[in-house]
């Protein structure tokens, strides 16, 4: 497997025990990763970026958590408005949305 | 957020609907997470390696999938018995599992 060149994960506050709860969760993470599917086709960069999604990376306080890698940025406090501007500036454009960075 | 020296991903078949089901999940997928955390305490490797669980990676085939980032090296067909191998050659010798790299 050739890894793409933007890995996008997206906490969606899944358990191994089969729950998906907590924080990430209750801000809206499973629309957030369903704005970035949709977004990437729209911007025509599926040959460019995957999205998955993931359990806690344990920095709840900073949800909902966004990391790129293997550039291994880490976005935190990620709404659904700013999914947008990730997609064109970060893998579009190749600029990082410093604003979002934690 | 500074990215881990390793950060592995494990598929446990999270769906984004709540539902925990799939190939990896059905393969022991789980154990497998377990495994990789406990092993990593074990080796004393906790300030390098950082395990999460994801969704699916769309290579159910190839399942269990482990992927590591930030190198993208993609483990597939793992089971429970690879866990040690994995974590002593590659997160403490730095050598990937050539075997298990699909």
């Amino acid at each position: 497997m050739v890894s793409p060149k933007y890995h996008v994960f997206v906490c969606t506050s899944c358990r191994i025990n089969g729950q998906q709860s907590g924080y990430c969760y209750s801000k809206d993470s499973v629309d957030i990763v369903q704005k970035f599917v949709e977004g990437i086709e729209e911007y025509e960069l599926s040959g460019d970026v995957m999205v998955t999604n993931t359990g806690c990376f344990g920095i709840c306080d900073k949800g909902p958590v966004v990391v790129v890698y293997p550039e291994g940025v880490w976005y935190g406090n990620v709404s659904i408005d700013d999914v947008e501007e990730i997609i064109e500036s970060h893998f579009e454009a190749g600029n990082p949305v410093e604003r979002l960075i934690i």
